[in-house]
């Protein structure tokens, strides 16, 4: 006799597929499911079938979208010739969220990583190019994480930007406001003084 | 303009209704979605509504089961007159997986805890004590978790049972087997030593 019943082990083998969601998690999801009303369990059925068969690239920024182009490409902008180039729909919001950035966005969906397989092929650099051969923008702020993959991309793109003739800057890194610098990591507090800025 | 397209938001809002689940990893499980095969949300989709639509409770056990009386009630035992009470389907997996017991089961579907609103009447009581009315069992295992609420379950389930004259037992607590003393905690080792057998 199975441990569990067969739709409920079906269950736990489709939520497993989650990321971050282990079998022990996913055990706990499914009993919490069939005991909920069905309209919970046809709810969260639904928002998922239905964001996936929804869900488009935006033609322009590749952000995720339902009706491409995009409400945020679509509408004006302050900067219109300011280019900001992210690797997730999720950066771009994180940046949005700092009311500091007034320009267009491009997402990557992803960073350049040969050791998981990921090549400049896989990402949207192609549109991105495409783009910028349009003149319209003055600078390009490449907006990808401060990691190996991160840099790795940032170095790929400004050489393939740079001769297009338009600025490339890179957001800084440094130590996060309001920490100590006695328990900064060393990479960071060097990197904060190779960065250092006249005041 | 909010932060994300409106199917986006409808899925994180409907992922974050799962146990454990967070706005932050509702987040991520939805771009994963959103970015998988049609194939695989369809999948995950499905299974939970599926799983929701299909099971019920076993009209003896209580236990979760697509037809009911659920394949281990209709399965003759070696113990027919040993009933184990457990709180949840998992500790009934749990126990199963011992292959120490060869009675029969009933799940309570929770433990009494005034704190959080469960009383007996929430609990699947009633449906046991209907059950052992019917004279078959000689013995009640009561192996609610050695919790607050489990033990707070078992003394009531104790008072409810002993009137009719079938034999009520309660799992052994103590220290796990492989455990050191030195690093057991107090109310542990105390009930090791209260609880102590001969050998």
């Amino acid at each position: 006799m199975s441990a569990h019943t067969q739709s409920l082990q079906e269950l736990i083998d489709a939520l497993s597929l989650l990321p971050g969601v282990g079998r022990k998690s996913a055990t706990r999801m499914a009993f919490y499911l069939v005991r909920q009303p069905v309209e919970v369990a046809h709810k969260i059925s639904f928002a998922i079938s239905n964001a996936r068969d929804r869900i488009v690239f935006c033609e322009i920024c590749q952000n995720l979208c339902e009706i491409s182009p995009c409400e945020r490409c679509a509408h004006p902008v302050r900067d219109e010739d300011l280019l900001c180039v992210v690797e997730s729909p999720q950066d771009l919001v994180a940046i949005e969220a700092t009311h500091e950035f007034h320009g267009r966005f491009h997402v990557l969906h992803g960073a350049i990583s040969p050791l998981d397989g990921i090549t400049p092929a896989d990402l949207k650099i192609r549109e991105l190019v495409v783009r910028l051969s349009s003149g319209a923008f003055r600078e390009v702020i490449l907006a990808t994480n401060p990691s190996v993959e991160g840099e790795a991309t940032a170095a790929y793109l400004k050489r393939l930007i740079a001769p297009l003739g338009i600025a490339v800057t890179r957001i800084a890194s440094g130590l996060p406001m309001g920490a100590q610098l006695e328990f900064a990591d060393k990479a960071t507090l060097g990197r904060s003084l190779l960065d250092r800025r006249p005041i």
